[in-house]
């Protein structure tokens, strides 16, 4: 048995969220529904507008490896903080779950920040992210543990890590120790604007590297330069032997093994939908590793994904395990 | 009309709030129910122990006011931070509300930092509080700013300052300043235990200055020493001209002009009675400066307690004077 169920690398940071009218995002100049990149002016600004805030532990992977963790799975994360109040708690937020995390923190001192991500959620729940990467964009090749690497089953790769310097090199060190120890690797495309930006990158290890692909409708399309749906999963899993692909309110689609499995989704009141596709991949990843077939897995995503989106913040609040057995993917003593 | 209907004082704090088991409090040697103070290594090594938590700025006279403001009341707060990530998210979360807050920073650099409360909140919903005071004990005479006390219809002075060097000094400074300006005093006791350390000059600000003094049921049982209820508010109310009374799922009881009006508490499923009387006071402080009479001021303060008790974190997510009108103590301009 391998140490690691799953190590994950992406954007450490905290989210500062709050609550935002349709009219204050257009007033902003934000966005809506997408991830988009600040500096630290434009944070002080932005936050110096928004109203009263809640601080919780986020980061895309982050969240998926929390969701493992709450689980029960063995797993690890990578991704820099400094040693700053932010980076105490996100390192807290993480081992409190049982989640191994030993990414060296970048020294007190001047300079960049933890990172952190003003999220300005509407009142139909939907999230608009407004992210300051502070020392996460400097995860860098000697940030991963081939040792780590090694020792996983599967790693997850945070596509939005692609934005900013030795990213590619990192991820590059990374894959060829989880493969050289015979494990798999994972990566969500993170963002539509996202795959917009680094496009050939993620082709290039899509083609050579990635053994299960996490995307929703938008990232997909965006992926295959294709208004077709169905026509840009059928590429995908043309690349990819797993693609899981979320598509919001229709629920899920898995293609595997030239075949295609849709999975409903659980009917909620979205609060804030911060967070779904990061718990939809963290439950998908521990039901592979815990040899549940595909549409279960598929299943249990959809499942982890109502349950964060039913309240604010992107980590689990429920119990997972419980909500499993309750909709049946999952025996009581499982 | 004076530019402050309330101006506040009290320790300035950032809670971390946390789900725990009861027996997890027996194990970790947290008091259930109370407020407890710790210092610095006791808070690294309690925070090293607890589950996934969240951040929202908190600190009982804090909260009070930003349910002051909330509401649309001119309100100003006196407490200190740091001028690190945690004191930033402190002003923030005051000033978007639009309280005034202008107390000094403590500078950068090392030492005390600024001061939080690790809140551990048991499946009953009641929460138990371990308070490092950090730089909020450090709140002296200088950081009253008799102008601003002067304008200010009423102050509100919290029981927990009254831990730490200089305080006395200081609310003695705030209430000159304000009787000075032709405006009132307001305390609340805080927590039992609190009233145990400072019976006396607690004892002595009632009987020399406070018109308005808030508590509940075993505060005031602690501050006359005695089991009888009654006769401890009866004694409160020989002394005070205005006492305010919170009895948790029995309401409230407020007594003034030789009357005592009883007022029932708003029906809610707990899930974190941190800040129930917090915004109780702050309710009923803007009802009196908004001209209400006293009983709906009482029971203004119970449906802000019951919205506050409704979630986790002790400042309003619902909108209160929606709530307000909802239970017929305001009218729809009003």
């Amino acid at each position: 048995m391998k140490k690691y169920q799953v190590v994950g690398v992406g954007n450490a940071m905290v989210d500062v969220i709050s609550h935002a009218a349709e009219a204050f995002l257009a007033g902003a100049g934000v966005q809506k529904g997408i991830m988009q990149l600040i500096d630290m002016p434009r944070a002080v600004d932005l936050y110096s507008r928004i109203g009263p805030a809640e601080e919780i532990s986020g980061g895309s992977a982050a969240n998926t490896i929390a969701g493992i963790a709450h689980l029960g799975g063995r797993t690890a994360y990578v991704g820099k903080v400094k040693d700053d109040q932010l980076g105490a708690i996100f390192a807290h937020d993480l081992r409190a779950l049982g989640a191994v995390y030993e990414t060296p923190l970048a020294p007190k001192g001047e300079g960049q920040e933890t990172g952190r991500c003003i999220i300005l959620v509407t009142p139909d729940g939907e999230r608009s992210m407004n992210t300051y990467l502070g020392w996460s964009e400097h995860l860098s090749p000697a940030d991963i543990d081939v040792g780590q690497m090694g020792q996983a089953e599967w790693i997850y790769l945070e596509g939005y890590r692609f934005d900013g310097p030795d990213s590619h090199e990192a991820f590059a060190k990374a894959i060829k120790a989880c493969k050289s120890g015979g494990g798999r690797v994972s990566l969500t495309l993170s963002d539509p604007f996202c795959v917009e930006r680094h496009r050939d990158a993620f082709r290039k290890i899509i083609r050579d590297d990635v053994d299960l692909l996490f995307a929703n409708r938008a990232e997909i399309m965006s992926m295959y330069q294709t208004d077709d749906f169905h026509a840009a999963m059928a590429a995908a899993a043309a690349e990819v032997a797993i693609v899981a692909c979320t598509e919001s309110e229709k629920g899920a689609h898995v293609l595997a093994e030239g075949q295609h499995w849709h999975v409903p989704a659980i009917p909620t009141d979205i609060v804030d939908a911060t967070g779904a596709g990061d718990l939809f991949a963290g439950a998908f990843l521990w039901g592979l590793t815990n040899g549940h077939d595909l549409q279960t897995c598929g299943r249990m995503g959809c499942i982890a994904a109502s349950e964060v989106i039913s309240h604010l913040g992107a980590r689990p609040q429920a119990d997972l395990r419980a909500l499993f057995v309750k909709h049946g993917v999952l025996s009581a003593r499982g």
